[in-house]
């Protein structure tokens, strides 16, 4: 007997005959003889419609209000997939965040989860019943109604796994695991059997958007093993059906490379002679911090005339307008040539395994070079390795990549 | 100042537009100075559509889970209220029914309110906020979601009102009061300034949809004054905008008949040559009373022949079939004959006066024999009296009354 957590998506859960063809799928795993709870996104279209509702509304939107409204379209899916699962022949219930409870933090809109009260919940799973969980949402302190941010209900299916003790949280979706890359640029792209937490973060992070990088943290803190398999294939009898996402220790063969991820969303600033003096680093970042801009690549030359230097980091492409304005009222620039370029991509090599491989990088430059790809920025990590270049070189870097990592089956 | 609780229903929430329009008399009335809440029914159409997800994918369903995604509605409705009245310039939140909590009976589909813990409500108004309640629905003692049986805001509403005190309980719709009768029949109809509780339990319960007989119970039982008036016209300025529903004392001038009052929604049963024994009404009446089916007239003739008698009542129309069934189990009617007739309508006059006016009775059936219209059934009681008659005639008879106790304009 295990005790698995099953996530059934927007597409998964679209409408009526979706609920009825997940439903089956947890009637087998009940079938099984597993202890199941399941987490729901809402039906297709409905956020969707709510958010639009609010923001015509309101476009200044009080988020406490924002949450209370977007949040009831999972408390349907919830409902209906309890009556689903009833109809049959499944003992099931439905819980909706507030009935945990599951508790968040006051940071309504993006609220991260506190703690999950799933005494009673966990009381239901062992007399037999399933618990359908309504996702992305929970309450605060206060008794409001908080959501977890868009794919919240991924972060709230690996947080009730952690709080059951699940054996395994299945995440199920519109693709049947994690590849080596999008299968749409390279045909040659492998699904991976298993992926580490870390490996899946800098992935999702970089655009492969199977699974929210807020979910993958938690699992890895939790310990929680996170399987990503596809509602709409019949997996039964496999080993394997998706791609499990669990510890680095659990993942014997590594390669040094296990994908190639991409980003379309990189807008390149750079700032031409910045003042070389202390502390001007935490004088550009700083008011960018605040304005919530997320920066990623950084990169600085060194001052060639001795006195100014050259900074250049990328930002997310619809917060370009926003760094700009940002910038231009930080004094210590008002000098400072700025110049921006939105027709960049970044392409990643993710893998675990390069920390004891030797030569990765060199690999990447040379399969850049021989295509005679550019590359303009360089930033790496432990285990990921990303350029930027082009945007009109994206998918011939990421072909060459793939190649000459050996991914390709 | 006053505190006022103001519900709005399903047609004057019908889209954002709607809300918006709402949202500038709930604002209206707290310029004059008023402390307000607002209940809400869900918007155009919504309710609907997740009462059919519920049965296309169950029929059967669990309560419970019926519920948990029908009661969905209104909590959009209450946020999106809470935004729009933010957006004007009004402090406002939302409260869903297991946030006050409004706390229920476990009969889930059509629960009876039980205590409402009104303080964090009532402190929210004392402090400037409008209170924006989600109508409809509740919590049980077990945390699950209930819902109070449709048109049940109107009773969320009275409820709130009680529970806070509140000087009054508007009840916002698409007519603009309580009318002598339907003035679709009669264009001589006249608004009603005033009607007692008693007069409008006994309008509502006979068809005059204005308002839910079980919210107007509860407004007689908890002595919280009612108006009905409309939403799309502007009663600003106006003593009496609506139909205020109060107090038999509060009302000074008394006519013997109020309203003229109707239902096409009934059937005739007469069971013919049951044994005059004692006890027989309680075997025919006790099943049918088991079977959940409301009796509303009953007539038992003596019996001509000293032994046996015919008994005549009326039930729901959509009722018939069931108490067919209900009536061929009874051992004691196996030898009677059963003649029901579903083409009859009954109509009724209303009035608190007429237990201190005489001759009320002789009116109607004067005014009903003059347009040769034949009573079959008629049935009293002290402040109304009513006749079952032939379907075809109801507009005549309804005209016919109207006229003979001096309602038209």
């Amino acid at each position: 007997m295990s005790r698995i957590v099953m996530k059934f998506g927007g597409t998964s859960v679209a409408g009526i005959p979706e609920i009825e063809n997940a439903a089956k799928k947890v009637a087998a795993e009940v079938a099984r003889g597993n202890q199941v709870a399941v987490v729901v996104s809402a039906m297709a279209g409905v956020t969707n419609q709510l958010v639009e509702y609010c923001r015509s509304i309101n476009p200044e939107h009080d988020a406490r209000e924002y949450d209370a409204v977007v949040s009831s379209g999972e408390n349907v899916t919830a409902g209906l997939m309890a009556l689903a699962l009833q109809k049959i022949g499944i003992p099931a219930r439905s819980w909706q965040g507030w009935q945990i409870p599951l508790v968040t933090d006051e940071v309504h809109g993006k609220a991260r989860i506190g703690f999950i009260e799933a005494q009673e919940l966990e009381h239901a799973l062992m007399s037999g019943d399933v618990g359908v969980i309504a996702g992305f949402q929970g309450k605060t302190a206060r008794n409001r109604i908080s959501t977890l941010g868009r794919g919240g209900s991924d972060t709230s299916a690996v947080a009730v796994a952690a709080a059951l003790k699940a054996d395994r949280c299945d995440i199920y979706t519109d693709v049947n695991g994690v590849y080596t890359t999008d299968p749409r640029i390279v045909p040659e792209a492998r699904k991976l059997d298993k992926i580490s937490y870390e490996e899946m973060l800098e992935m999702a992070s970089l655009g492969a958007k199977v699974l929210m990088s807020r979910s993958v943290e938690m699992a890895m803190k939790m310990k929680v093993p996170v399987q990503v398999l596809s509602t709409f294939e019949d997996a039964i009898g496999s080993d394997h059906p998706g791609t499990l996402v669990t510890k680095e220790d659990e993942i014997l063969e590594q390669k040094a490379v296990n994908g190639v991820a991409f980003s379309r969303n990189e807008a390149k600033v750079t700032i031409l002679d910045v003042p070389d003096i202390p502390g001007i680093a935490a004088k550009v970042f700083g008011p960018l911090a605040d304005a919530n801009i997320n920066i990623d690549m950084i990169v600085q030359n060194i001052a060639s005339n001795g006195k100014n230097t050259d900074m250049t980091f990328t930002v997310p492409k619809p917060e370009l307008a926003k760094v700009l304005d940002v910038l231009g009222k930080i004094s210590d620039l008002k000098n400072a040539g700025i110049v921006t370029d939105d027709k960049v991509s970044k392409v990643s090599v993710v893998g675990i395994g390069m920390q004891s491989h030797a030569g990765v990088a060199q690999t990447m430059f040379k399969a850049l070079a021989e295509k005679g790809i550019n590359i303009q920025v360089i930033s790496t990590s432990e285990i990921k390795i990303s350029v930027l270049i082009d945007e009109a070189y994206t998918e011939l870097a990421i072909r060459a990549l793939h190649t000459a990592y050996n991914l390709d089956k």
